[in-house]
C-alpha cells in the first residue's frame, strides 16, 4: 500500500547524516556526534532512593497526573529559577515537558501557522530547526558574533519581517558554544518589548559552566511577559527520565498545556515525583559542580589535542566556556558532510555543521561533543580527525 | 502583550465542561467523569521491584534511549501482540509512546494535512477528536449500531469522501462501551483493502473484558499493511508511567518515529526498562484477571443501581461487556451539558455526551466511569443522578 503522508512530513525525512550516525552507535567508532552526558556521573544511588521515597507515598503516586506536571516539582523548579533571578512566577506558570524538546515542539504548535516567520541564531540547534520546519515556519537566521546576536541585524530583520517569535540559546549555544554578553541580552529585551516579539530562551546547558562568571538568563531581565525560559534535568541529573520544563507568561503556558493534553495528556508523573524527592534530599548543586569539573577537564583535553593544528591554521575554534560542544571550522576547501564516512573509517564520528544552518551553511564546520568520550578516546579521536584534515590538505595540493 | 497564537489553537481552547470538571477534582464530589483506574489495584510492590531490577543494570539504564523505545520491551510487546493473533511484525514495527494519546497525535501529525478527511465512529473518543481537529482534519462520522460501524454507511462515505484514514475503537469503545462483531471486523478489512484506507485501531480497553468471549483485533485480520494497532500499560499496569505503544506497517511507524524525534526525542526509557522487568517477572495476565473481576463487579453495582430507572423508561443503556464506561441516554428533553452544574450540586459528576460527537450531538447522553468510585459511592452517585432526572421530568410536566 502507498501511504499518503501529510505535507508537513517532508521536513521529517531522516537525514543522510542521521542514517550514517545510526550505524556509528552500533560499531566501535569513537563518537563525538551525540549530546550524551557521561554515564559515570549519573547519581544512580540518589535516584534510586528518590524513587523509593516516591513509592513510599502509596498507590496514589501511580495514578494519572496533572497535564501541567507534579505540582510540588513545579514549586521546586520555581525556587531554582529564583536562584537565576527568574522571578514573579507561580507554579501555574510552569509546564513540565518530556525533555525540553517537547517544550520547543509545543511552543511551535501553538504559535506557528504555516508561513510565520521565526528568527533564530545562525548556526543554531538542529532539532529546533526541524521542529520549526515541520510546522512550516519561515526561518530567518540572524547574524551572530562571539558576543551573541548582532543587534543591528536583528533590528533590520524585525523591521523587515515583523516576526512574532524568536528562538535563542544564549548561554553555551548549541552548536557554537557561545555566550551572549549581558549588554546584548539587555538590548534584546529592549528590542522585543518595543516590537512585541515573544522569545523562546532555550537553556539546557546554563548550569554546565567552566568559569565562575555567572550568566544572567534573558528571562531574568524580562518582566514576565515576553520571554519563555526552558531547561531540563537531562544534563544535570539523568536523561532517561526525560524531564524538562518551561516557565513564562501564563497565557502561553496555558495554551501549551492544552496542546500537551492533545499531544500526550501528561508526562511520566512518577519521574516527576522522584525528581522532586531528588531535589529535596540530594545535593543537586554539589553534583552539578562535579559535572562542571569533569566536563571542563574533558574540554581541556580536547582543546589541547587540537591546539597545534589551531596554531598551524588548519582549523579554528573558540574555546567553550561551558556546555557540551566544541564548534570547529576547518579549511575552506573541506566539506565535513562529504568527509564523514572517511572520518568513520578512521574510527571517529562528528556532526557536520551544515544542518545547524537555516540559511547558507558553512560546509567546513563540524560539532564535537566532549562529555561522553574518555580522555584517551578524545586524544585518539582528535588525532584521527586531524590526520584526515592533513590528508585532505595534501590531496588538494596534489590536485593543484 | 497580546500573544498571536497559531490558527490551529482554536481547537485547543479549554471546554466549559473541562473547566467545570477541574473544579470537581478539587472538591468532595463523587466523580464518574474521568477514566481513572482504581488506585487500589496498582501492583505497587511489583513495580518497585521492577525499578530495582532496572537500576541494578547500572548507569547505562539512565542514559538517553532510542526514539523507538527500549528494544527488549518492544520484543515483549510483540509476544503479547502474538497472543492476540497480531503477528508478522518485528521490534522495528513497534513504537513506544507517551501513553496511547501520543500515538494518536503522531499518527495524525504524519497523515493529516488541513482539510483531509478522517472517518470515525459516532460517538467516539473525545480526545482523539480534539487531536484530529487540531490538525485541521475534516472529521466524518460513520453511523454505528450495537454491532459496530454500519458497513453500508461506511461504504457510501468511503465512496463520497475518498478518505485515506479512519479511527476506530472496536472493542469496548469509548464512550459507548460497544464491541464490534467479528463479521463487521472482517467486512471492514475487505473494504479498507479494496479502497486503500489506513485504519488506526485504538484498543486501550481490550484486556478489560467481563466475559470469556475473546475479541479478535482488527489488526489480527489484516496482513500488516492497512491497520495500525495501539494500546497502553495505563489500564493494565499503572497510568503514572505513561507508556503506550503502536504496531503496524514499517513505513508509517518509521515516519511516526521521525515525528516523535521532533516532538520529544523519546519517552521515559527508565519506565520502559521497568515495564520490561515487570512483564518478565510479574504475572501481568493474572493481575489483569483481578482487574477484570473488580471492574465487572463495579459495573454490576452501577447497572443494578440504574436498573429500575431503565425498566421505567427514564433512561436507556447497553450493559458494558468490558472497558471502563457506561454510556447512558436520558429522556429526549434532558440536556446533560446544561444539567452538569446541578449534578455537581447533588454531589456527583459525569461527562456530557455531546463532546464525543463529531456530527450532531445527542444532548441527552452522558458517560459514566465505573472503575474509580467505590461500591457505596456508585450507589450514592447513581441515586443522585436519577433523583436529578426525576426532578427534571417533574419540572417538565409542570411546564406542560
Amino acid at each position: 500500500m502507498k501511504y499518503a503522508f501529510a505535507k508537513r512530513v517532508r521536513h521529517l525525512q531522516s537525514s543522510a547524516v542521521r542514517d550514517i550516525l545510526k550505524v556509528v552507535n552500533q560499531g566501535n567508532i569513537i563518537s563525538f556526534a551525540g549530546g550524551l552526558p557521561d554515564d559515570g556521573l549519573f547519581p544512580a544511588k540518589a535516584i534510586e532512593d528518590a524513587f523509593s521515597r516516591a513509592f513510599s507515598k502509596g498507590n496514589k503516586a501511580l495514578q494519572y497526573g496533572e497535564t501541567e506536571g507534579y505540582r510540588p516539582l513545579r514549586e521546586v523548579i520555581l525556587e531554582r529559577m529564583a536562584e537565576k533571578d527568574i522571578t514573579g512566577f507561580t507554579a501555574d506558570h510552569v509546564l513540565m515537558t518530556t525533555g525540553s524538546q517537547q517544550a520547543i515542539d509545543l511552543f511551535s504548535r501553538v504559535l506557528i501557522s504555516p508561513g510565520d516567520v521565526i528568527l533564530t541564531e545562525e548556526p543554531t540547534y538542529l532539532a529546533a530547526l526541524q521542529v520549526f520546519q515541520s510546522y512550516e515556519a519561515t526561518i530567518i537566521p540572524v547574524k551572530c558574533d562571539e558576543d551573541g546576536m548582532i543587534m543591528s541585524d536583528l533590528l533590520s530583520k524585525i523591521k523587515l519581517y515583523k516576526p512574532k517569535i524568536m528562538y535563542v540559546v544564549p548561554t553555551f549555544s548549541n552548536p557554537a558554544g557561545r555566550v551572549w554578553t549581558l549588554e546584548r541580552r539587555k538590548e534584546l529585551i529592549k528590542l522585543i518589548h518595543k516590537h512585541h516579539v515573544l522569545v523562546f530562551e532555550d537553556d539546557p546547558y546554563g548550569d554546565i559552566q567552566f568559569t565562575n562568571e555567572g550568566y544572567t538568563p534573558i528571562a531574568a531581565l524580562d518582566d514576565g511577559s515576553h520571554v519563555l525560559y526552558t531547561s531540563t534535568f537531562s544534563k544535570t541529573a539523568v536523561p532517561a527520565l526525560r524531564t524538562g520544563w518551561i516557565v513564562g507568561p501564563y497565557q502561553v503556558i496555558r495554551m501549551m498545556a492544552q496542546a500537551k493534553q492533545a499531544n500526550d495528556l501528561h508526562s511520566n508523573s512518577l519521574a516527576h515525583q522522584a525528581l522532586y524527592e531528588l531535589c529535596r534530599h540530594f545535593d543537586l548543586d554539589g553534583h552539578i559542580q562535579s559535572i562542571r569539573e569533569l566536563y571542563a577537564h574533558r574540554k581541556d583535553v580536547m582543546v589541547e589535542s587540537l591546539s597545534a593544528a589551531k596554531k598551524s591554521g588548519i582549523i579554528t575554534f573558540e574555546e567553550p566556556k561551558g556546555g557540551m560542544f566544541l564548534w570547529l571550522e576547518a579549511s575552506a576547501n573541506v566539506n565535513t558532510q562529504a568527509l564523514l564516512p572517511r572520518a568513520i573509517q578512521k574510527g571517529m564520528a562528528y556532526v557536520p555543521g551544515a544542518p545547524f544552518y537555516a540559511g547558507e551553511p558553512k560546509q567546513n564546520t563540524l560539532r564535537l561533543n566532549f562529555t561522553h568520550a574518555t580522555d584517551e578516546e578524545i586524544v585518539k579521536g582528535m588525532q584521527a580527525l586531524l590526520t584526515m584534515f592533513q590528508e585532505v590538505e595534501e590531496e588538494t595540493s596534489l590536485i593543484k
